[in-house]
């Protein structure tokens, strides 16, 4: 199954390399089990330890050339037609290959942008241009970000079936917590609760477990990307919690949002109810505008400026990114035109990615409301991946 | 535990600053989760999502500048004296950092030759580049890789008692895999009875596990850094098991040699006796010149001369390398000559460190002998942290 995933990824970046009319793809890299190249899983399906080089040719041919000893087990993995090793360096066969097929436009695996497609590191483009000083080929190099957006974004049907999978199993975790939340109980206890259920069933989390879930309860909560704390779930708190499984190698990426009613309360507070609708509306009103070639930050746009309007601070984060085989997957994504998003604001929104809408607003003495749903962008829109929350969950 | 660790890792890096005399180190990264820099385990105790700047100062200050959003988590987390949040850029918070402080010699988290001090994208090599442009700072770098071999090298006392206990641990489940030996079953039935092994004490593999443990008999086996097969275990293989366990986030990483007796064979055919003597002695002949000071490559030569002069074929791999946090830890090892070891076999050795010695040789018609040692180098020579196997384990 797994190779099979890479046999179908490899197909498709042929595809993606004679679209954009490159010759050759060269992904550059060592001991990648340690500095790990997320692209190697998607075209390539094992690690290796010497300076190697994978290469995906537009003409179908791939070849991978690695240290001698890493050899066997390339063969085994069987994703490379062709298999070369080496003993003392990789710079002679690699050479050779390139004379042999002479590539005029050559995608290399660093980005400026797009983290996801920044595997080579910076002694790696040294030890690479020292290879190739006085060839022509040093010349030929563009970063390979547009091709592994193509190839993480457009997911296949049998991808998006895997990650319906992780946000159904989200879903039925959230509706446990839901039984399981009460007054007195930390922001800690939550998240032992959440990751039980995820080792019980094989699982793993999406991302690092410091912050996976996240649990943020009441007004003096930390806010994204922080640890749950000892802080305990008191009547008239708005709660929330961030959190995703991997299954299959694919994750998911949500956030839903509770209210601790008061005893004897009857209602929810108008205020929180207010921030509730707005939020829940602001997603709505990125949701609609969604479709293929539209630019992220018109989306970001759409949401971030409906929240606003509505007389709520600004959230100091994007609106959305992508999810696949990471909870964070790129490059485009929901951004606002903000220099630390670089150019992912601006490309092109494609048919089959798949992304998060995530506005966040703060009600003054309750706490955050926050929801993040998934949607994938169809050929006139989008469908959500997963069931909009979209009444407050009243505990 | 784990912080504490950071922190005696940070002071150390200081004294290394001063004894190097460089002003800054500056470890430049973004989602860290997923390009994971392992220099971050060691000196900040935490992953970041946007880029984010890490410096440690030579007069003992530590700034951490990162996305707002991280801000809590690096405050909870504790490792770092000033920490800075940005909204839009890094650029601001850094270029004031470097105004303020004025470092005149800058190491950076990138390294031509070792990968462990390589966790510098390309991508953002550029971006740090572009910020930077036209200032004086863009001249100061100079590679962490001497920072970072010196401070993963050597060991403190309680770092050498973590590894010796991922030693003693390997070793016991190396005596119950004798137990466990016999012909007819496989590879990865061997494979399988060490993973449970590791599973049932609540321990991590030291490497990726396809190929951890990698078990090998007979001799047609595929040799070094290939995964177990179903090739069956028969009587007159040899049979040996390369397999190391991450404990405590420290690893192992060991090799253990087996004769598989034939029936009514009462004593070892003298060709295995023989190989497996000459290589126990390439180790002794390598373990007995190391000392401070010397140059990986002349240990290198020790044992690859002795298999040679012994008429056995050479070894296609280097003698042994640095572990630690990974199995395969950096800079200096025990390598040949080779231009695919980069400056590695040059650098001196120093007193601390601990590292493999692994030696390999064919006995023709049986299979592959090899042992892997570790060795811990100390004023005057080197101390074991393994009990070295002296002689053939038959089944």
């Amino acid at each position: 199954m797994k190779n099979q995933l890479v046999h179908e990824k490899i197909k498709q970046a042929v595809e993606i390399l004679n679209e954009k009319n490159i010759d050759a793809w060269l992904i550059f890299v060592r001991e990648s089990a340690t500095m790990r190249d997320p692209t190697l899983e998607l075209v390539v399906g094992t690690n290796c330890t010497w300076q190697s080089a994978f290469i995906i040719n537009k003409d179908g041919d791939t070849t991978a050339i690695l240290g001698s000893l890493d050899v066997p087990n390339m063969k085994t993995v069987g994703t490379y037609k062709n298999v070369i090793g080496f003993v003392q360096s990789v710079k002679e066969p690699l050479l050779e290959y390139l004379k042999t097929h002479d590539p005029k436009k050559i995608a290399l695996n660093y980005s400026l942008h797009a983290n996801l497609a920044d595997g080579l590191t910076h002694g790696m483009f040294l030890a690479l241009s020292e290879y190739l000083k006085g060839t022509p080929y040093i010349d030929r190099f563009v970063s390979s970000e547009e091709i592994i957006a193509a190839l993480r974004g457009r997911k296949s049907s049998s991808e998006i079936e895997l990650m319906k999978v992780c946000v159904r199993e989200t879903e039925r975790i959230f509706d446990e917590v839901t039984q399981f939340l009460q007054p007195g109980k930390s922001e800690k206890d939550v998240a032992d609760f959440i990751k039980s259920k995820v080792t019980e069933r094989g699982f793993e989390l999406a991302w690092d477990e410091d912050h996976c879930p996240a649990v943020f309860t009441g007004p003096d909560t930390a806010g994204a990307h922080s640890g749950p704390t000892d802080r305990l779930i008191e009547r008239g708190h708005i709660l929330n919690i961030d959190f995703g499984v991997k299954i299959n190698g694919f994750c998911s990426d949500m956030q839903r949002t509770w209210y601790i009613a008061k005893e004897n309360e009857t209602t929810v507070p108008t205020e929180v109810q207010h921030g509730f609708d707005v939020l829940c509306e602001s997603i709505n009103q990125a949701a609609i505008i969604v479709k293929p070639g539209m630019q992220g930050c018109e989306i970001d746009d759409a949401a971030r400026n409906f929240i606003t309007q509505n007389g709520y601070e600004e959230y100091m984060h994007g609106l959305g990114h992508q999810v696949g085989r990471d909870a964070h997957d790129g490059g485009s994504g929901f951004f606002p035109r903000w220099e630390r998003y670089g150019n992912l604001p601006f490309i092109p929104i494609e048919k089959d990615q798949v992304y998060t809408i995530e506005p966040r607003l703060m009600v003054e003495g309750h706490g955050i409301v926050t929801m993040e749903e998934e949607i994938v962008v169809t050929e006139t829109g989008c469908d959500y991946l997963s069931n909009p929350q979209k009444s407050l969950w009243i505990i």
